[in-house]
């Protein structure tokens, strides 16, 4: 029997820890407030973003929308992170993607105070991910990791397949399962013959963004499958309706499979459970240092 | 036949290279200058620096040690880093290690001015990297790369299987070459069955740093060995002295590789080169800011 990979209970598990450590920390007066921040309309941020904001107001976080204009500067765009940067009452930032291509998001990214990057983005917090002494970690790599863990997935001597591992995402996966010990083979669209590989995982990581790109005949007897993927397509059973889809063909594989995520329904909820997760803990240290501070 | 990679034939290629360059800035009054900065007398640490000064010198490059001793406090220690980010005579820093175990190293290395910082040891530097828009790049995983560009050994698509890939090097080694295309099996002390790995690679990459750790019944015919490794071992020929060696058995796995790189004189002095490529780079960009600084 396939077990499915629940991310809605997962993240729902989480999220309850979290309440508490929220209650806890407005005990003191703390109140934590998440600052997200959107240039240009995108339809698609709109709408990841009130998924973020009830996701965080369930757990008592507050979140506030900074809406900016498509044609933002460079300077103005920097101006408005360094201000919140600035503002002590605000605990989180979260920039969202995509951002218009006049923008520099290398430099941007370097400018949000690492202490606030609740994304994980600003380059020291990455850098300080790979070298094992991370400030926070990058939200979809954490919830690939939870998803695992929280179901006695035992990582270490595994062999690993993760495709799509030449993408961001991808590659920041494949370096937090090597670290957690799993032998991790890291495939991409180079790859010859990808199913080879993908016949071996014990555990199969796909986050490549192609629905379909994993069949049942690419999967070992028993595997453990996560999908990473999203994209959203027409559905066949409702022309002119869209739907959420991974990049595995679900139906087929969970057939074979010991255990898989769903999607929508997998690592997405754990992932926004994560980034609540690291807002909580920007919270705790924000609210430390301000004591330590106020000490001095 | 085995082709013997030569890193000494390759890193004095990439230094002559780079003594041209640095006649340039020298035509245009600029002198490059290391600090290389040691606490401690660690013997290897001595004779290292030893070597580098004198590869630094065969290219134009000035290197100034600056000695420390072994009890000098975090913030004693944090001060002469800062003192050498201001200095504007110096464009490059080497931050010798090991270093004594009450220095809290993350710490020192997100100090080192990211312009200087040649090694690539500040966190915001190994992350700019890691996302793709490297300032420098660590000089051991592109010694490797640059020892297969330069044999026209073509990545993309290639079975390669890095061992040791979960320290810091492996690691690095292992993000650029999934960067370049290749499929990369990370491979470290928790993998089950070593050879079932490196049996299959058409590179393999062993950094390790255990001498024949790598036997020629764990290599594929006509394989690409790379070894990063590097340890130090009674000489069985001369009692009392000791030799350099790497991972590899080298004189049974070269008898059936196409490839392979001897140690002593194959990633190590490769390794150097780079690191006088990233001190003509850093030089090149502070000698163009402060041009700029002039004129505003």
């Amino acid at each position: 029997m396939v077990r499915l990979l629940d991310g809605n209970k997962i993240a729902q598990e989480i999220q309850d820890e979290l309440k508490r450590k929220v209650e806890k920390l407005k005990v003191k007066g703390i109140t934590p407030k998440l600052m997200t921040v959107m240039v240009g309309k995108d339809p698609a941020s709109v709408s990841y973003l009130r998924r973020i904001e009830k996701a965080f107001a369930d757990v008592g976080i507050f979140v506030e929308l900074l809406e900016l204009p498509e044609n933002i500067t460079q300077e103005r765009l920097e101006k408005s992170i360094l201000e919140i940067n600035r503002d002590e009452k605000i605990h989180g930032i979260l920039l969202q993607m995509p951002l218009p291509s006049h923008i520099n998001i290398i430099k941007l990214s370097e400018l949000i105070n690492p202490n606030k990057d609740i994304d994980c983005i600003n380059p020291i917090n990455v850098g300080l991910f790979l070298l094992g002494y991370p400030r926070f970690e990058p939200c979809t790599p954490l919830a690939v990791y939870e998803i695992l863990r929280r179901n006695d997935v035992n990582l270490e001597g595994k062999e690993v397949v993760v495709v799509g591992a030449a993408g961001r995402v991808g590659r920041l996966i494949t370096l937090l399962l090597i670290r957690k010990g799993a032998t991790v083979t890291a495939c991409d669209i180079t790859t010859r013959d990808l199913a080879k590989y993908t016949r071996n995982a014990e555990i199969l990581i796909s986050a490549v963004g192609k629905p379909r790109l994993i069949t049942a005949d690419m999967v070992k007897d028993d595997a453990v499958v996560i999908d990473v993927g999203v994209s959203r397509i027409e559905d066949p059973e409702m022309p002119g309706k869209f739907k959420i889809v991974g990049d595995v063909d679900f139906d087929a594989v969970k057939e074979k499979v010991s255990a898989i995520t769903p999607v929508p329904g997998g690592v997405g909820p754990v992932t926004t459970a994560m980034l609540i997760s690291n807002m909580v803990k920007a919270t705790e240290m924000l609210s430390i240092s301000h004591v330590k501070g106020d000490q001095v």
